[in-house]
């Protein structure tokens, strides 16, 4: 951490910050400039971060030098991070793809659409039971006869599944059903939700928060990991922007900035990002091209009558078969394979 | 709900589309033009919302006419909504001063905060004992001792008081201690947090989401209300743009069009939204000028010592007690008043 | 500037740093923590500014300490700079209010509003006849014809004008009719267009660009000033954000920001930043509560007639006149005075 | 265009709506619904456009129905656009690649750079003569002497050649040797510079302002086509966003979306959008991924010695040859090919 000093700190101001630093167990190093002293502390900078060194007198701004989050970085874990599910193993050379509707909405549909998904070469179902919607008069998912009905597909298809978590009180009820838990965007920063899963060995999907940075984004991942479970992937599922024309923009660039800081798996949701069914394969492409580990995609095989108001993104079971097979192609000139 | 039909729409597509508004109990009223057929659809938008008829084939897009909130409308109740705390009513003619830390950390600390407040002219003692931390290794908070603290406080003082409320598990806690309930930004959308506090009778101030635009944070306001609990004011608190020189960009225009828009009392919280001490004063000022019906503002007597890294932003006691003077006058000016 | 070395840099990429800093004449100050190594450059900073230290084998990031921009900050001159109109001092005491319409449209139509704007105690007439329009079917000004009108308006009222400056080969014409020119938020990085307005003495009125950051937009005036012309006052008139519900997001934060980091005057246009009648005066009165020393106002006396589509978010005279009144109430309650 | 009444509006206030309509040539279409009444006009709707319907009494909104650019819009030429330049076809099937320093530093420099290029399979070479810099103390370009230097490059390797035009004045200047004019972001909406560029036959390739919408991006190329030019490229640029990793975030959604709305060709630009090195390769795989026509990347062959501060985004003339061999397997995959 470096303190900067205003241009007239006072030599007592100066020494009223070394002073702090001390008492924190950090060193100073002074380095006066021209036109200003900087102190730069040294030890473990974690410590200082909770500290408002910024409120002492004199002091202009304080710059961090390194990352706040320890457990998800590149620096902790040089290897690539290998999640396990049911054999398909996720963060490494083959790209998974998750897929399947916005909500279950009856056992007809989960099924028929889970049939669809593994037959065009998905390997996790996934499906929401409870469904965090903006706002109360619209359809909140079918709780936990939608669990039931999630499981009826996977023992079908022998699909492995994913679905989202939204509340402590249903943590266990879930970890029974899923294999996966999906946190949803508008819950990345429920610290509370966070530390119970933490305490799971469930395999958790962090979807990126719409307006967190990248930086936030891998503290929140740290909430999970510093708790004991540390199959955490990353999701970017499109951040808001100014620009309205899609629903969010997908932040393809934060795949290779995730995999150059992050040693955890990224996945990527087209679907919800760009909310618009004709952008799906392209920004899915890109996804692998950049070096997305798998993609979450939606189908519907009736997206007119999908409850959620999300059919206009969904892809029907035909577009999604022809989609993997493009991903493939896609895949191997990155050198890499997909599970299909 | 007007339903746009792409340009080379079939007369089948129409009659599609009028078959499905006629589904939902709708009539259909169709406009041609000379570049795109309309498609009004009479009745309650509302049960339209959650079909997806913008996945029908041969529509371009649907343009909603009325708003997806109702409780929270200032159609709904055009008279100002005051919410009454011991006497205080919030949204009336006087502007209401909730002052305080941001966390509680000592009960000599709290209680001398508290008197500073008291004697500052604030009416609500606001001091987390559940902090929501972006990361995990920053200070928590101090739980249930905080909570005991705080009471102490307001013991001491006659003061009300103001606390974050961050997982369902605390409701009935929380409930027992506090006047207000403070629904922080990162779970403005944790909608399972917002029905359990629909389902209370205690006031909550829900502060905006960091990147929720005004529609959603009165759907998230609506979920409240929907649930039976009509005491709930809004507190703008800073959203998140590309400006780095403030923490967050605190958004005047919204104090004028919560007003237009709803009938639920306004709240400006300076200090976070800056992140810096200097511009507390002139923020809270322009907040009042535009309308506010009050501020929540952080105030320690020794900021360098306050355990949450936000003591950078936090008024000096003699900071807060001229900056109530000054904002008595401009709330003179326009016509309001001030508890003090 | 602070230079970051990686975490592994060996002694032989450290050495190459600071043999670099020493070739642009600078002194190194190397500082060796737990973590990493800083190095910390000495002398002035300006001049490494367009160097890529941060392409050096080995460096992680540099900070920079210092801001990019001299003669517009207040470290230059602690003094607030006036610039004199025609008598009408601009970033004193008093605050001073532009009207007038977005575009010159007939000479009836500017003089009946010059008048109104006088009659209401607008100092400075605003009016187009040069204007940037998003798209080239709109109405684009009346151009020459437009500038004597406001010439006319101008002989009629007695009040001074500021009008727009779109390209370098109307910098003269223009001059010789106008005693402010405008440089709107899309031209606010048209270097070229600054380069030459630098070189007059004409004062310049220079928009912030929609996305713009503080220290893009003190440079932009640095730019002017660097040229020789001192004469510079900043307006605010809203960045673009993720909210559609105004036009832009007046960021009442600047007229602060800007007023500690600068000694130029600050103005603030409530119109074009909301696009909304109704919050028109709202966020007047923050702006003079928020310590602006100046507004500009659209007037318009027939607003469903305006050419410019921004008939939307012009005031009636008697609203003007209203609003004027209201505004010297803030004043007052800031300790300042408006010219009216 | 639909003009959505508030709810308690007057018959009065619909007829004078109507009548509205009627002078400007177009017919109304009332639609009289539960909670609002809409009016639907008929006819050419950019005749409103610009008429401030929304400023008439009881009006709620106004919505528009199609977009307000013609000749750029896919349904004014559903085929694709080439561009010819010195026999390289920018929109067909074959990717374009441009390469170069940011700016032209000396006869060495691009000659060096120039045969690099070529070396790695780029078809026209980049290089700045005449550069927008954010502040004005930075390297401002060679200017003519640049030029000069740039055609000495060009014979010597028979690339051809892109650099920017910052102001009309050098229009007829940098048209005597470029083959393609580079407009900035910053200038995106110098409608000045547009319109005089619309009147030249040389192509352009506009850059999408920092935080232009895709309407607006496109209503900036119907200036230059409605003037006559229609040799425009769209070239995306990154985005401003609240995310600070990367300078700019790089909007690949922008690619499929340009491609759909628009017959005019996209490139991208990951190498100003990241501003990292180390994002340009899988960022530019994921353009190609995507759908882009041509991408334009930083080459520099001592990106430490760089006068635009740029080195730090800039391949080194090795990692340029293998990104290009990478983007030809990328291409394939897509079903395209590179000019290589």
């Amino acid at each position: 951490m470096v303190i900067v000093m205003k241009a007239g700190a006072t030599e007592g101001q100066i020494q009223h910050v070394v002073d702090r630093l001390r008492n924190f167990g950090l060193k100073e190093h002074i380095s006066r400039g021209e036109e200003r002293t900087l102190i730069g502390a040294i030890g473990d900078e974690r410590v200082l971060r909770t500290i408002p060194i910024n409120a002492a007198p004199g002091v202009e701004k304080v710059m961090a030098v390194v990352s706040p989050y320890k457990l998800a970085s590149r620096e902790f874990n040089s290897e690539d991070t290998l999640i396990d599910v049911n054999g398909i193993k996720i963060g490494g050379k083959k790209i998974a793809v998750m897929a399947g509707p916005c909500a279950v909405e009856s056992q007809g549909q989960i099924t028929t659409i889970a049939k669809a998904v593994k037959q065009g070469g998905g390997v996790i179902l996934r499906g929401g039971a409870f469904k965090p919607r903006t706002g109360p008069y619209s359809f909140q998912g079918l709780g936990d006869k939608g669990l039931d009905m999630l499981a009826e597909a996977k023992t079908e298809t022998g699909l492995s599944v994913i679905t989202e978590i939204m509340g402590t009180e249903e943590v266990d009820l879930v970890a029974s059903y899923t294999d996966i838990f999906q946190v949803g965007a508008r819950n990345m920063q429920n610290f509370t939700l966070l530390k119970a899963l933490g305490q799971t060995n469930t395999p958790v999907m962090l979807k990126r928060g719409m307006s967190a940075t990248i930086e936030e984004f891998l503290l929140a991942a740290e909430y999970i990991l510093s708790y004991g479970n540390h199959n955490v992937m990353l999701c970017e599922r499109g951040i808001r922007t100014f620009e309205t024309y899609t629903r969010n923009t997908l932040d393809i660039n934060a795949v290779p900035v995730l995999k150059n800081l992050s040693h955890l798996p990224v996945i990527v949701d087209p679907s919800h990002a760009t909310g618009r069914r004709e952008l799906v394969a392209p920004m899915a492409k890109a996804a692998v091209a950049a070096g997305a580990d798998g993609l979450i995609i939606e189908v519907h095989h009736e997206p007119e009558n999908s409850l959620t108001g999300d059919g206009v993104q969904s892809l029907l079971p035909d577009q999604f078969e022809k989609l993997m097979k493009e991903l493939q192609r896609i895949a191997k000139a990155v050198d890499r394979d997909m599970y299909i």
